[in-house]
């Protein structure tokens, strides 16, 4: 178990992070290049499994054991009415991912993948942002060390997936401070807010950036706008990056939290993908800043790792068809 | 087992086909609009369970047997140097596909589906339909009945794939005899021809329709310009209909195919769902004409089913959410 004792330490561990085998990869896409296929007819798939074997390291990867994570956590900011759901929710989802009642159980369920759920201090929510910064340090510290320590050693892709009623506004925070522009920029409608809603929200954003907007790189902008579920997804994605688990990233929320680490660090997201672009407003946006072409494009907007769940089945069918179709020399097939 | 003893006995079938069960539909809308996730926060997914609920006849069904059937065919058209490759591959492919070498194999594999392989008499290729119809009345009827008999009935949603070097012309020929417009409108590079490969492929595709394209409907272009690998897509989608077994269609060959079951019958293929928009350059606007929206879009060109196989998986997580899911009410989450 690893717990970091201050922000550096952390900084340090995304300095240090290992990059893609290149020989790996050179090995996979010698073979994808025997397949029995016309060259390039798988179009994407094949970018997707030479980019996965060089983060495993082998030219012949497999994909068996994916792991989601579904953080939760509360967010005093909801106190600006925020969101269209009351705060209770939180919990109560929890419980339903406990139950496996709730999409991404059924998901990863239909990927084969393994899911954990770690509830994040409910019941202390975060400061308002508006008044002060979300979290101390040592809460923050708190929350990326429970990522960090929530990944599966033995996984071979990661999801990370969020619930907290409020959630949409902190990223929208977030966004805005790293990327610039105004608040309505960035602020969408979230789990259903009506125009009204979305005005107060974008408010909320603006006060919250103001207050805090210019101070420190991206780590302190996630401490001071974030919430621990988005900590912790910042904390298990390094550590995915740490032991060469490719990540796929889910959507607006997730994506905000990934985009600290990469603020914080260049690079950082390399061993990440888009998993899907989903209908919050600013999502789109988001993944253009970090340069990722999504995977999906389904009009999701719920969260909990599901669209990137549900891209499990691609990054699989890519693998599977890198690593299990015969090259023209086995197969006896003319080669045009 | 079935037989056609004429295109008319078919047509009837096409006539009498079975709609979608829309007390089956309304049931699976009212279970959605009480599943725990805000209205509409799956997007695409929701209207996908609650089609595909509609053709299962039951408002909480399940995806277990999904069907993949490969056909494979040879094109006397290949004789005008219309294919990148040789039409020995053909035969080829078929001995990869039966040992379980090829791409489709995996996909299939990777989502949980049968896939089976027919190969209609290879060695005697259809007619050069620059010269003739490419099929007689007789060789279309015994292709159209290999593919109605190769639907397992006890399938819960199938995929129809497609094998035959020179099959992306007789395609083009056919979007053009449906749909008119000028040849290079409908012909692309299929498995890779250069600049003057396509130019030739267009002659040769305007060539076929000139001499066949205004001869009857939809099934008399399909024995015209068609092939019998297309024949038997047409007759497996007809007769998925039959048996109310959802499809999902593959690229510009599989949709050329089907669009002549909607050219001879309207609302023929509201069973179907476009799998994926493939990186042939006319498949956007033949989905187009079909009014489908495509699931995937992956820059897939391969054929064989692919890139609907890999769209299983989506309509698998769709079907999972909607019928695994808990209520509001069964989890005790407030709905907002």
């Amino acid at each position: 178990m690893t717990a970091f004792s201050s922000l550096d330490d952390f900084r340090d561990q995304l300095a240090q992070a290992p990059t893609a085998d290149l020989s790996a990869r050179k090995e996979a896409e010698a073979r994808n290049g025997q397949l029995t296929k016309p060259p390039g007819a798988l179009g994407r798939l094949e970018d997707l499994a030479i980019w996965y074997a060089g983060w495993r390291g082998t030219g012949r990867p497999e994909l068996t054991a994916p792991q989601v994570i579904v953080f939760a956590g509360n967010h005093g900011v909801t106190a600006q009415g925020v969101s269209a759901f009351p705060a209770e929710v939180t919990e109560q989802m929890v419980l339903n991912f406990e139950h496996s009642g709730a999409a991404i159980n059924q998901l990863a369920k239909a990927f084969g993948a393994k899911m954990d759920v770690h509830a994040l201090v409910l019941d202390r929510p975060t400061a308002d942002f508006t008044q002060s910064p979300a979290m101390s340090d040592g809460e923050f510290l708190e929350a990326l060390t429970t990522g960090w320590n929530a990944v599966d050693v033995g996984a071979d892709l990661l999801v990370t997936g969020e619930m907290g009623i409020g959630n949409t506004t902190c990223a929208a925070a977030i966004a805005l401070a790293l990327y610039g522009g105004v608040a309505t920029d960035w602020t969408g409608r979230g789990t259903g807010l009506d125009d009204a809603g979305v005005a107060n929200k974008a408010r909320v954003v603006a006060e919250g950036v103001a207050l805090h907007g210019d101070k420190g790189d991206g780590l302190e902008v996630l401490r001071r706008l974030g919430g621990r579920e988005l900590v912790a997804m910042a904390g298990a994605i390094a550590r995915a990056r740490n032991l060469r688990i490719p990540v796929l990233l889910d959507g607006f929320i997730c994506c905000a939290a990934a985009a600290c680490l990469e603020a914080a660090q260049a690079g950082a997201l390399d061993h990440c993908l888009a998993g899907h672009v989903s209908a919050e407003a600013a999502h789109p946006q988001l993944l253009q800043r970090l340069d990722k072409e999504p995977l999906l494009s389904l009009g999701l907007r719920l969260g909990e790792g599901s669209g990137a769940a549900l891209a499990i089945g691609i990054l699989k069918g890519a693998v599977a068809c890198h690593s299990g179709m015969a090259t023209f020399a086995e197969a006896g097939v003319s080669d045009g």
